[in-house]
C-alpha cells in the first residue's frame, strides 16, 4: 500500500475497483462500521475523479459523504430499476457534491464502473448532476430548486419517499423558503430534506457571507418537523431518519452539523488557522502534493479500520495522471482585468458600489472589497435580493455595480433587473464565466441565453470584452458613456488570444473593429474564445485563397447601421458566430438589423451558435461537438461561399 | 348631500376637492379622529379614481386606508420636496393600493390635483406605481422586491426611515423572506415593514390558497421585531410605530390585521357568506349601483363623523361619469376559449394537471378545477416554486400545465424553466394577459419581453392564438404534437377580431397563414391585437391602390423557411409586427431566418414593435404611442413601399 501511495506522489492517480467495494459491503460489519469505511472509500474515489478532471468540489462532496452512505446502503429503498415506481427518490439540490453521489453509485454497481473516469468529460459524468445519468432524479447546479422539484415529484408518485440533500449557504435562495410554505401546508411527510450544515459556502464562512441566524427556529416556524444531529454520527443519522418515520402530517428537515473536506485533516474547514481565511477546498483540482497526502491519510485510516474488523487491506489500482493540458503561453485573463478596472473605476467614481452574491473570489472582487470595504456588499447567494437592492441604491444616487456568474445573473433575478431597468436607473450588471466554456461544471453553469433572457430590456447596453485591454475600456463605458442599466458580459477562462486590438481603439456603441481584413467574407463575434477561433479560421482559409475578416464587435444587443453598412459593402458574404444560443444571440441582431437596412442584397450569410443544450466536457471536446471550433468555422466560411 | 348622491346614482361621480381636506386637515382634531375621516375622504377619491378609470384595486387599497393615513398624517417626516435627503421613504411593495396612496398624496397637496383624473391615462397615474410619479419612491406590482429595493435606499441615505408597505399574500414569494435575512444580519433598524395583513389575496382566501402558517413565528425566527396589531386601530398603529422607535438593531414587522374593502360594509371581505365565496372587489371597477351604495356608507358615516366633532358636512364635487368605451359587438375572448380548451385536453390526457399561481380566475382555470380538483393545484403567489414542482412532476410523468401572467412567468421563474427544459420534459407553460394591452395596470403587468425572455430555452416551441379558433389548435399542438416544453402566449383583452382563419386552417410548425391577399407586401403579425390592426390598415390600404397580404404566424420563436420563402417570393416587401419589443421578438426571428435563406434580395423590409417601456393607458392611447395602430401600420406599410 505505501508504494502505491509513493507512486501517487509520483504523478499517478489511485482509486478502489468495483470487486472491493463488493467485498467491503458483503462483509459482515455493523451497520454504522460499514457506512464509515465505505464513506472513506467514496472519498478516495471522488477524489480520483475530482483530481482527474482537473476540477470538482472536494469540500461539499467530503462533507455529505457520511450521509450519502448512510443513505445508500442503509435508508433508500431501491429496485435494481432506476424507474421503479417504487423506489425512493434522493437528490442534491445542491449538486456540488455529484462527485460523492457518483462514488457511491459506482460503489453500488448503479452505474458502469467505467465512468469513474470520465468525470466532466463529454459523454461521461457532468460537473453537476443531470438526468441523463442513470439514478440522478433532477438536473441541479443552481441552487434552491430542490424541494419544488421533489414535491412535484411526489404528487406525481404514489409510493416512495424524497430526500433532498441541501446545502447551507443554499437557504439564502428565496425560493426554498417559498417552497416550504405549501410543503408544510400539503403535510408532505414523505418529503426529507437534509441540511449538509458545513458552514461554509463557497469559500468562506457562511456566517460572514449572510448568516442564517437560528436556522432551526426557521423551520419550525416554516411548519417543519425538524432535528439537529451531527451528520458524521451515524448513529445520529440513522435515529433521525427513524424519527422521520414516526411523525405523519409536516415534512422532515434533519440540520446535519457537518465539515466541509470531512475525512481529510488538511482539507477540513475546522483547519482553517482563523475564520476569516479563505477555504481552498471548494471547487477545483487537489495538486499533487495534497492528492498524495489526501490518499495516505484516507489509505491509513481505512486499512486501519479494516484490520480492527480483521477484514484485509484495500488493493488500489493506479493509472497514469492524464498529461495536463498544453500550458499556453501568457493566456489573457479577462477577471483579474476587470479586477484591476473595478478598483481604477472605484477611485473614480465615489459612489459606485459593488455587489457579489457569494462569488467574491470568481467575480474577481477581492481588491476591490480591500481597497473599498464600505462599498462593498456581500449578498450571499441572494441574486434576487442583489438585484433589487442594487435598483434601491440606485434610486437614491449610488452607482451599484452588481456581480455574480451571467448564467445565473441573467436568469434568477431577471424580473428584477427589468423592473429596475424601468425606473430609468443607472446600475452596471457584470456576468462572469459567460459562454460555453469552461465546460465542466456542465449547463446549469454554461451562459448561453443571457443575451436573450435580458435582450427585451429597453435601454440596457450589453458588451463583452475580447481581451484584457478591451476590458476596461467597457467597464468604463457602462460607467461613463451610458446611463441606464448595462450587462457586462465576462469570460472567465484563460484564453490564448490569438489577436490584438488597434493602437488607437476606442468604443463606438454599436461599432466593430477588423481584427484582420479579407474582401471574401466578414466573420462578425465577440469574446475571447470565439474570436481566436475565427482568426485561427481565417488564417487556414487565406492558406486557400479565401480572404475573411474578422470583426470583433463586442455590443451584443445593438449595431450600428451606418458602420455595418460600410462593412457588408466591402465583403461578400457575412457569418456570425454566438457564444449563444442561436435563438437570441448577437447574430440575430446584426441579421435583423442588416436586413431592414437593406444590406443583405447579393450577400450569402450564415449564423453559428449553440442550438442544443450545452455539452459537459473540456474545452476541444464542447467546442467541437457544438461546431464552434476552428475547423467549423473554416467550414461554414467555405459552405457559404460555395453557395 | 342627500342630492348629489343621488346624482351618482343616475350616472355622475363625485369626489371631494383639496379644499374640503384643507378644512379637515387644518381642523382641530384628535390624530386618530383626523385620521380616519381623511381615509374616508381618500376611500371617496380613490373609488372615484377607480370608477372613472374603469379599473384598479378597490380591496386592497381601502384595506390599508387607515395605515396610509396614519402615515401620511402623522409618521412620515417629509419636507416639501421628494428629494430631500431627510425624508423618510415610503412604497408599498404590494403596489395594488396605488389608488390609495395616490389619494393621500393629492389630499396632502402633494400631487398637483388634477390627476386625480388620470388614474390608469397616458400622462396620468399609472396603474402601479412608478417613480416618475412625484413621491413614488419604486416601480413596483411585482410583488416581493420591496424590502430588498428599501435596504437598497437605505445604504444610499444615511438619514430617514423606510417604511414598506406589504401584501399577505406577497409572502408567499421567496423574495421577501430571502431579503429579510441580510435585513436581519445588518440589523437595519431603520426599516419598517408594515404586513397588511387583510387575509385575502385575489379573489379569495390567503388561507385557502397558500396558507403563511404562524406568520409572526416566521419574523421572530428571521430575526425581525415582530408586532402585531389591529391595522384599522390608530392607536395601535400609533404605540407600535412608537415601539420601533425604541427597539435598535432589528429590522421592525408590523403585522397589521386588516380588512380588505375595508371601510364601505358591502365591500369588506368579513361580508362574505362563506369563506368559500370569490371577493368580488379585487380589481376591476364598481357597476353604477355599488358605487353609489358606497358613496351613501361613506358619506353619511363621514358627516356623522363632522356632525359629532362640530363641523361642517363635506361638499362633494360631480362630473359626469365618463362615456362608457363603445360596446364592440361579439369580441373574441381568449381565455374562455382556453378554459374550454383546456378542460376538454383534461378529458383526453388523464396525466395532465394544471398548476395556478394565485390567478386562478384571470387564468380561465376554474372550469378546470371543477371538473378536475385532485388535478389541479394551487401554488399560491410562487412562481419559482410552481415551475420547479412542475418540473418534478413532469419528471415522473405527469404533464403540467402552468399558469400565470406572461409577465410573470416569463420572468421571475426564468431560470426555473430553463432548469426544466435541461431536462427535455413536456411541460406546457400559458402566459396570459400577455402584450402591450390591456394598458391600464401599467408595465410591470405589461408583458411585452417574455418571448426573449424564453427565446434561447433548446426545444421550447412558443405559440400565440389569435382567435378563439386557434385557442384548442393551440392547446393541442403544445400538448399532442410536441414532447418538450411549450409557451401558450395569451391575450387577455376581449377584442373584435376583423378577420377569420380558412375553413381547413390547422397548425403546421412555422408556418403562417394568409388573412388577405396582396403582392405588394406582407405583415407578418400575431395575435388578435395585432392582427386585426393589420387588417383594418390593410384594408385602408386598399383604398389606396396598395395591396398588402396579412399572415397570421402564430410560432413565436420558429418559422419554417420553405413556407417562408414561398410567401416571400409572392411579395414586394415586408413587415413584421411584434406585440413585444423589437429586440427579440417574432420579427428578428422572421428576419434572420430570411436573411441566412437568402430570402431578402430585393425586398424592402421594416419592423414594427416596442423599443421603449409601456406605457400606461387605454387601449388607443397605448397603441398610438408606441405606434402599433392602424394609421401607423398604414403609414409603415407605405413608407416601405416608398424606399
Amino acid at each position: 500500500m505505501g508504494d502505491l501511495i509513493g507512486t501517487a506522489v509520483e504523478g499517478e492517480l489511485v482509486y478502489l475497483a468495483p470487486a472491493e467495494f463488493q467485498r467491503i459491503i458483503s462483509a459482515y460489519l455493523a451497520p454504522q462500521c460499514k457506512a464509515a469505511i465505505v464513506a472513506d472509500m467514496c472519498r478516495l474515489n471522488a477524489l480520483y475523479m475530482i483530481a482527474r478532471a482537473g476540477s470538482g468540489h472536494i469540500g461539499s462532496s467530503f462533507s455529505s459523504m457520511d450521509i450519502l452512505s448512510w443513505l445508500m446502503l442503509e435508508e433508500l429503498q431501491l429496485a435494481n430499476d432506476p424507474a421503479d415506481p417504487e423506489n425512493d427518490i434522493f437528490f442534491s439540490s445542491k449538486g456540488h457534491d455529484a462527485p460523492a453521489y457518483y462514488s457511491l453509485l459506482l460503489a453500488t454497481g448503479r452505474l458502469p464502473f467505467d465512468f469513474i473516469h470520465q468525470l466532466r468529460r463529454l459523454g461521461g459524468l457532468p460537473g453537476h448532476p443531470d438526468v441523463r445519468t442513470p439514478w440522478i432524479h433532477a438536473n441541479t447546479g443552481s441552487l434552491g430548486m430542490g424541494i419544488s422539484k421533489a414535491k412535484g415529484m411526489l404528487a406525481a408518485k404514489k409510493r416512495g419517499r424524497a430526500f433532498v440533500l441541501t446545502g447551507d449557504g443554499e437557504w439564502q435562495e428565496g425560493q426554498g423558503w417559498e417552497s416550504l410554505i405549501s410543503a408544510a401546508n400539503y403535510g408532505i411527510d414523505r418529503l426529507i430534506v437534509i441540511v449538509d450544515h458545513n458552514k461554509l459556502q463557497s469559500d468562506t464562512f457562511v456566517s460572514h457571507v449572510s448568516d442564517l441566524g437560528d436556522l432551526p427556529a426557521k423551520f419550525i416556524a416554516f411548519g417543519c418537523h425538524t432535528q439537529r444531529i451531527d451528520g458524521h454520527d451515524f448513529s445520529a443519522l440513522e435515529h433521525a431518519l427513524n424519527a422521520c418515520k414516526e411523525v405523519k402530517g409536516q415534512p422532515h428537515v434533519i440540520i446535519a452539523d457537518t465539515i466541509k473536506g470531512r475525512g481529510v485533516s488538511f482539507m477540513e474547514h475546522t483547519s482553517l488557522d482563523n475564520d476569516t481565511d479563505l477555504y481552498r477546498f471548494h471547487s477545483g483540482a487537489p495538486d499533487k502534493a495534497a492528492y498524495s497526502e489526501a490518499v495516505r491519510e484516507l489509505m491509513t485510516r481505512l486499512n486501519a479500520g479494516l484490520n480492527a474488523a480483521g477484514l484485509n487491506p484495500l488493493r488500489l489500482e493506479t493509472v497514469a495522471r492524464p498529461a495536463a493540458p498544453v500550458q499556453v503561453e501568457a493566456p489573457q485573463s479577462l477577471i483579474p482585468a476587470y479586477s484591476r478596472a473595478l478598483v481604477e473605476a472605484g477611485t473614480k467614481h465615489e459612489n459606485l458600489i459593488a455587489l457579489d452574491a457569494d462569488l467574491v473570489r470568481d467575480t474577481g472582487l477581492i481588491a476591490f472589497r480591500e481597497r473599498f470595504p464600505k462599498r462593498f456588499v456581500e449578498c450571499g447567494i441572494a441574486e434576487q435580493d442583489m438585484v433589487s437592492q442594487a435598483g434601491g441604491m440606485a434610486l437614491k444616487g449610488l452607482l451599484p455595480v452588481v456581480h455574480s456568474f451571467a448564467c445565473f445573473l441573467s436568469a434568477r433575478p431577471n424580473e428584477q433587473i427589468y423592473n429596475n431597468a424601468t425606473e430609468d436607473t443607472h446600475i452596471v450588471y457584470v456576468g462572469s464565466l459567460a459562454g460555453v466554456i469552461p465546460g465542466g461544471p456542465g449547463h446549469s453553469h454554461q451562459a448561453v441565453r443571457d443575451i436573450a433572457a435580458l435582450k427585451g430590456i429597453p435601454g440596457l447596453v450589453m458588451l463583452e470584452p475580447a481581451c484584457e485591454r478591451e476590458v476596461p475600456l467597457a467597464l468604463n463605458y457602462c460607467l461613463e458613456q451610458h446611463n441606464r442599466a448595462a450587462y457586462l458580459r465576462l469570460c472567465s477562462v484563460p484564453w490564448p488570444v490569438s489577436f490584438s486590438l488597434p493602437k488607437d481603439y476606442t468604443l463606438k456603441k454599436g461599432q466593430g473593429v477588423a481584427l484582420t481584413a479579407g474582401r471574401d467574407a466578414a466573420i462578425i463575434a465577440y469574446g475571447p474564445i470565439m474570436l481566436s477561433n475565427a482568426m485561427r479560421a481565417a488564417q487556414t482559409l487565406r492558406t486557400q485563397g479565401i480572404y475573411a475578416s474578422v470583426i470583433n464587435h463586442p455590443w451584443l444587443n445593438s449595431v450600428d447601421t451606418p458602420w455595418l453598412s460600410k462593412l457588408l459593402s466591402s465583403v461578400g458574404a457575412l457569418l456570425t458566430i454566438d457564444n449563444h444560443y442561436l435563438a437570441g444571440g448577437q447574430g440575430e441582431t446584426i441579421l435583423a438589423t442588416a436586413a431592414v437596412a437593406g444590406l443583405l442584397q447579393g450577400k450569402q450569410v450564415a449564423q453559428l451558435g449553440l442550438t442544443a443544450t450545452p455539452a459537459c466536457g473540456n474545452p476541444v471536446e464542447v467546442l467541437t461537438h457544438h461546431g464552434l471550433d476552428e475547423v467549423s468555422i473554416t467550414r461554414s466560411v467555405r459552405a457559404l461561399l460555395a453557395q
